[in-house]
């Protein structure tokens, strides 16, 4: 073909000598038949395939070499400052600091807790808790879903300052991790960030963190790296392989669970988790964090319980199996009840029910299962009912008992707060999102905030932001036909568009979005 | 090309005596360079584009030509049956026959009256109405979108049977309505159902359709080819072109938009309704509704109103529009309210309040606006806040004012209510999926049904099935590891997965669901 081509074209120009001689015979004079068109359109539709694939595995190839050498979200003036921040924080008076537990639960929905309006699940001990100190009622996850949540509660920032606004991390072993950094999206916490619990230790807590991480997988980024002076838990979500248990930076118990690139684990299905077994999870995770705080009773602590119930699958205890009204999610959620009792009662016991404030949360809204407690929407989506979580503080004696506060506040608000409250200074050199809620537990003030955001599962720019009254969300185009809408939060349930019924309402939210969508783009990492 | 390749089959054979002859010079001695093997596989993958390009348009061809030849959803032996039927209805006494108003909004939310506990939307004629007579709090449309709503209503039969089951129908101008039949899906209702007005009509009523209707476009499918006497509305949803005013089975006011295959209306953007004045459909059914009970006022009459508010784009009155605290949307519903005020004093006037029987109901959920009153999901969802709708039910001196029924029921249920209430017999030759639902209105009973189907939006197999306390839900595969579900309706927003927690519910229900997609798929019309 290549020979009869550069022919054809000499013979077309100059030099025809040493072209082939054709037959002047009776195959000479067959016209060049139809199928011989066929042919070439073929040929060029298939070159134009080619020529697409080549292009795209060619940026395949050069965004991994991009990520194999120069991948790194983090910023070495501002890392060098982290340590010069921690290097100069002060020493907390061990006899007067107060002592902080954070529980953290994963995908609760806003309705799921009886005191919360759930009528098919029992959590009496968090009832208790909730009648013994104030109950948040506008309180928020920074994000829809697990890994920046996370990132935001322990860092007071949102999730784009931590770079951790694409969806969540993925052990390094999945092919997801490698994609994720392919296309520009973070699997690890920047090692630059602050976490509370490395403030918190620099100044003489003792640090634990008991349960899911979901902040990264590899060296250098493991809980003790992050300020965590203990760790006993899972690195992922209890639905991701693999599923080992850790105990500081080592696997405590492997999982066996054959490997699947892109599996997941199910309750029902043929993807069942077998190296470790899921039903005893909660169990764990309660009797070492009565250890933890055992250990340290003479000091203050800063202990997360972050259980991994009740995401999916669902896997209850066997002791307390079918016995919730809830179904098995509701078992899950009566034995968080039942692990939250019982590290209350090792407060009591411990003496130091009073010295500590213990705090009662979930990382987003509820899932497929899970009630939002009428809120619209689910894990996931910038609607109520992704990101409005219960919210529990019991201090005694200093946050009023049965108290409820309508103030909005927000995960990013526990770094400034529980920082406040030891007496330490924040950092400078970057932007704290959250604000310090000391006001409002301890004397019922109003919410520190004049605007909360809401950032979207994936992308760094915020989808809605609310005022005391009012929240705007923009067109995002999900659905067809995406308008803005502006929602009255106290008078329904985003069902209704007002904002051409207060359209300057309206068009203040929209600048106030629209000038913090600004702000991210120009300075994500929100550095001063 | 060709001629080269026959002649390579020569050499490879026998005769080689006509083949052109080659050249043993330097030009021999040239390898195959690789680009030969490039256009070589470039071209079989092209050839393979080619003929699966190819395959795809004559399949396409050839479902066309069979649309256009064969297509035809009709059963001659029914369509038979049905003159038959029409033709042995007694006539009703005029005195003594009730007469029906059947007011149905479009997309109306089950939370979006004030008697349904909203609080931006005040509607007091249906509060009033809703105190003078039955509120229904467990009532269905038949599925959640307009067209199969629709169908199931005016039919008694569950949206397969009249073969409605596959999304709305479309304009035959668009190309979606060819699309429709190519697929296998109606875009008109089969000339053999039986409607509502048709059989009411052949018994001496005098029947009106002022609205929507959404059942068929073409000569033989229009409301006065299915018994309606009377017709003014548009034949579309007020999103959709061409949105003409009709009036029986001529256009009165054409729609002048210039025309977009695949548009939609929009109330912000740039495809605005500009032939049809939308902001006055509400007032002109109304007046319309009320000039067919002052002609009909000595006669047993059946009137549909089938307001096309407040399906999107919402275009509110200019008279009343900005004053409602719901916005634009909450406009439309308080000028369906006071349209709803209208027609029952109109009624009032006639002198014929006690002796009509007056519905109020909403033909699926609400969409992105329109407030679910808690329920989950939305319109096109078979959770409850795609398909529990408001009904209201008025009926003086027969119809206990101020009772709330929580029997469950359904749109399908009006077709033999109304029949029986009119005194007359039912078709036999097709199932009815309705029951009578006059034990109730009249006299409070329990629900007629022992279990309710959900049909959804897009298939002929229902998804969904309760009974008076569990719904199951089938895995629908819309969600990720969707799974089956059972809820417990009056315990929370099918939240919880109660599946493992009550089997023998799950698994009877299941067998429930499973029974009637079998019948469905074995005789879908449900031909008896």
């Amino acid at each position: 073909m290549h020979e009869r081509r550069s022919c054809s074209a000499r013979r077309r120009g100059r030099d025809i000598s040493r072209c082939p001689t054709w037959p002047r015979g009776p195959a000479a004079r067959v016209p060049s038949p139809p199928v011989t068109w066929l042919r070439r359109l073929a040929t060029w539709i298939g070159l134009g395939v080619l020529a697409i694939a080549a292009l795209a595995i060619g940026a395949a190839l050069a965004r991994w070499a991009w990520v194999a050498c120069c991948y790194a979200p983090v910023a070495p003036t501002h890392a060098a400052q982290k340590a010069a921040y921690l290097e100069s924080l002060p020493r907390v008076d061990p006899a007067r600091a107060p002592r902080f537990v954070v529980i953290l639960f994963d995908d609760l929905g806003y309705g799921d807790l009886s005191v919360q309006g759930n009528r098919l699940i029992r959590t009496p001990a968090i009832d208790q808790l909730a009648a013994q100190g104030l109950r948040m009622t506008q309180f928020y996850a920074a994000s829809p879903v697990c890994t920046p949540s996370r990132a935001a509660l322990l860092s007071g920032r949102y999730p784009v300052r931590s770079h951790t606004h694409q969806h969540v991390f993925f052990a390094e072993e999945l092919a997801a991790a490698t994609l994720r950094k392919m296309l520009g999206a973070a699997n690890e916490l920047p090692r630059d960030e602050i976490l509370l619990p490395e403030a918190l230790g620099a100044a003489g807590y003792a640090t634990g963190l008991v349960g899911k991480w979901h902040l990264g997988g590899i060296p250098g980024h493991l809980p003790n790296d992050f300020g965590f002076g203990e760790y006993y838990g899972v690195l992922w979500s209890n639905d991701m392989q693999p599923l080992h248990v850790w105990r500081d930076r080592a696997i405590e118990i492997r999982d066996e669970t054959p490997f699947s690139r892109f599996g997941y684990f199910d309750e029902d299905g043929e993807r069942q988790p077998r190296g470790v077994d899921q039903r005893l999870l909660t169990r764990r995770y309660t009797e070492e964090a009565i250890a933890f705080l055992e250990r340290h009773r003479d000091e203050p602590f800063f202990l997360l319980l972050s259980h991994t119930a009740p995401h999916v699958p669902h896997f209850p205890d066997p002791e307390h199996a079918g016995r919730s009204a809830g179904g098995p999610y509701g078992d899950l959620v009566e034995d968080l009840d039942r692990s939250t009792g019982a590290v209350l009662a090792a407060l009591e016991r411990l003496g130091l029910a009073s010295t500590t404030l213990v705090v009662v949360t979930s990382d987003n809204g509820g899932d497929y299962e899970g009630s939002t407690g009428g809120l619209r929407g689910r894990k996931q989506d910038t609607y109520e009912g992704g990101m409005r979580v219960p919210m529990l503080v019991r201090w005694p004696e200093r946050v009023e008992a049965g108290a409820v506060s309508d103030a909005m506040a927000m995960h990013t608000d526990l770094f400034p707060t529980l920082l406040a409250l030891a007496g330490l200074p924040l950092p400078a050199d970057r932007a704290i999102d959250g604000a310090d809620l000391a006001p409002v537990w301890l004397r019922g003030a109003a919410s520190p905030h004049e605007r909360l955001f809401y950032f979207p599962t994936l992308g760094a720019e915020p989808e809605a932001v609310r005022d005391a009254r009012f929240k705007y969300r923009r067109a995002t185009g999900q659905e067809l036909r995406s308008k803005p809408h502006l929602s009255d939060l106290a008078l329904d349930a985003e069902a209704h568009n007002l904002a051409k019924r207060h359209p300057d309402d309206a068009a203040r939210l929209a600048g106030a979005l629209a000038e913090m969508a600004r702000s991210v783009r120009e300075n994500p990492r929100g550095w001063r």
